[in-house]
């Protein structure tokens, strides 16, 4: 790891840079396939699924039984783990549930502000290797609790034509509505446009690689909301010296361990800790599984020693962490001053992966600076707010002619009309 | 305006269908303006208001003693009309405020959510003939109440290089810090880059032609947020017997004159209804100043017959209209089982007109559908939620184990570690 002793703040930028992403070059790709599937729907599905994950499937639908013996091959101890993670999910995203907001504006003007849920979502889980099944739990439950009617979930088969039990599992806990055995970008086409077995949703939510991030751009174009562009993950730790070097250490190395392309950032006021972590980085990585991954990760990540709390404050909120650990001693400081975070793991206690899996919190979060704008999943992403308003005589007499003279200003005549015509009756 | 009877459900589609837009022609300038304005700054800005605008601005900062004069140009009563406007928008956005979420998952796990402003953010209003200051309140109010610090207002100047003083006079009532003569795509590449004169900013809103909707995609790939993907204004109306033709008619036109790609629909369980208004639409239309827009756009509506209000509320779902009035004995049936829509309109007395200038909801909504998955612009708009957690070491010990069991059955061994280090200390 790189260790910066007081950068200028004229050197933040570059040092602060994200490792970068080529998006343009795979946009012809994508944008191919989106045709091929609004045209050929699941035919082109079908052959996208052979092509990139090595199977023919016929149906890509789940059937109950395959559910069913999913349960059967997920050990006791983890089915009891994600149900507790699930359960602390589910209570922090049901304490955001708001109530309608109801006032009247001017006498006789009544206005209102409701929540609705979005009818129709899509999950997309990638798959690979390792089986993603927290993401079903953080995308599928505020799903559930929002009230959305269509909760179509999607994933990436393996080459025999299966989803991880775990998936199964998680989607069947949850309350997914259709699980589809289709990944990449031929999934968020599908998701798009609609195939005779994907259903067609309003918005698509979860992570992937590039290919599926680009994949999902694009399908706004198409009307189709999303919940974020996604990036690698990042995170940055603020320490002073009250912070336990190992437990830190293992934080960074729990973000660096995601893809070569991660970031991970000490900013810290004490010299002697930025030491400490240093070496215990260099220790605990030599024991890692992932530590091939870790290792590129790290190589690209920072170590950074500033002298006061206003500089570290003021360089957090420009770089905008997707998890930001607060482990000092003055740690209302370090909450209260900042904007610009995805989700905020205080004290020595509270490791990053406590927020990945079971602390309540979601871990859908806004990466590559995108929480200076964005707010990480939650239980608003699943709902729509619709205003509401009704007006009476007394109302309309009110602020009928607030809106004739701001009608006519604006060149708006039939506008105006339709108040005059009503005052009309009214005043007559 | 086309009548038509009873439609088969098949035939929706078509019938509901919004005039086309296209978009991927106009991508290549917007492309080229943005390269241009990312390498030149200023320089580009300026050549391209010099181009659309045709007028050649070495300065286009918005000087103190311009709103000064501005302020002194606007009469006394259309001053009082937008401050009674302001004022309601201010009481209905403020009541939008949400709290502090805070709840203990599980024992020693507390987690919590906290909405923070965006730092910065960019206001488009755009220029033409009939100055749109009314756009001004609806995103400067709320922007000012979630606490945003940097609010930058872009508009295009006319050709003596000015903005229409009652924008000036609402953009210095409502807070707006920063205001500027650019307008179009370069407007938008500005606030997603930053020039010498135009600052970066993190989430830009504000309606605006094809070319400037084209360039907010365009920034969305360059990290900046936008509100939402903006289409051609459209209204639907439900009415039936007990609704007044006349005002029915004034409200269809109201939306029609916004452009010849407006799209006003009228749904209807009563044929005599359909009929009165049709004939009410062609007399109000003769009078009309933007009568030859208003005419294309009622050429491309429709009034349409269904036999049962079950087939009419999921005929307005499928839809989702941007604005929706609900002129009819049994009000609640059509607002409670509708889920799509913008912003509502209920009873005789609330034109749609209201919610444009001054009832105090706001009148950046989602068209083209969209209200299927996007909320209007809203307090919620300007801000972003935040996730904090604080474990305790009680609280690590309660799902330490969920952690370990859910990383290692992801195969993310860094993650396990990062809670097993602390479980070590802890359970020695």
């Amino acid at each position: 790891m790189q260790i910066i002793n007081n950068p200028k703040k004229s050197e933040w930028t570059s040092i602060l840079k994200r490792p970068t992403q080529t998006v343009d070059d795979i946009e012809g790709v994508v944008n191919e396939i989106f045709i091929d599937v609004s045209k050929n729907g699941h035919n082109a599905v079908k052959k996208y699924t052979s092509k990139f994950d090595g199977i023919l499937l016929e149906s890509n639908s789940v059937a109950l039984e395959e559910i069913k013996a999913a349960i059967r091959q997920v050990p006791q101890k983890l089915q009891n783990a994600i149900k507790q993670a699930k359960a602390n999910i589910e209570t922090f995203h049901i304490a955001q549930k708001t109530s309608k907001i109801e006032i009247e504006t001017a006498v006789g003007v009544k206005c209102w502000q409701e929540k609705r849920p979005i009818q129709k979502v899509g999950l997309y889980i990638p798959g690979g290797t390792a089986p993603l099944f927290s993401t079903v739990l953080m995308l599928a439950v505020p799903a559930q609790i929002a009230g959305c009617k269509e909760i179509v979930l999607c994933s990436p088969p393996n080459t025999k034509g299966e989803l991880a039990p775990e998936i199964l599992f998680a989607a069947q806990l949850c309350g997914v509505t259709k699980i589809i055995k289709v990944g990449g970008i031929q999934a968020i086409a599908g998701l798009t446009f609609g195939t005779e077995s994907i259903p067609k949703v309003y918005k698509i939510f979860g992570p992937g690689n590039q290919f599926v991030t680009v994949a999902k751009q694009l399908a706004t174009k198409y009307g189709v909301a999303i919940d974020m562009p996604a990036g690698p993950s990042e995170l940055l730790v603020f320490a002073d010296d009250t912070a336990n070097a190992s437990y830190v250490a293992s934080d960074l190395l729990s973000q660096a361990e995601h893809g070569i392309d991660s970031q991970v950032i000490l900013v810290s006021t004490s010299k002697s800790l930025i030491d400490k972590v240093s070496k215990e980085v260099t220790k605990q990585l030599g024991v890692l599984p992932r530590r091939a991954i870790a290792e590129k990760a790290i190589a690209n990540s920072k170590l950074i020693y500033v002298e006061t709390d206003d500089l570290a404050l003021e360089l957090i909120d420009e770089y905008g962490p997707e998890h930001y650990i607060i482990c000092c001693k003055n740690e209302d400081l370090y909450i209260d001053n900042i904007n610009n975070a995805g989700s905020v793991f205080i004290g020595h206690y509270t490791p990053e992966s406590a927020g990945d899996y079971a602390s309540g919190t979601n871990h859908t979060l806004p990466t590559n600076g995108f929480s200076k704008a964005y707010s990480g999943v939650n239980l608003d992403s699943f709902m729509k707010s619709i205003t509401f308003q009704k007006i009476s005589k007394e109302g309309i007499l009110n602020i009928g002619e607030t809106i004739e003279l701001m009608a006519e200003a604006e060149g708006l005549q039939a506008h105006k009309n339709a108040v005059s015509i009503r005052l009309k009756d009214l005043k007559p």
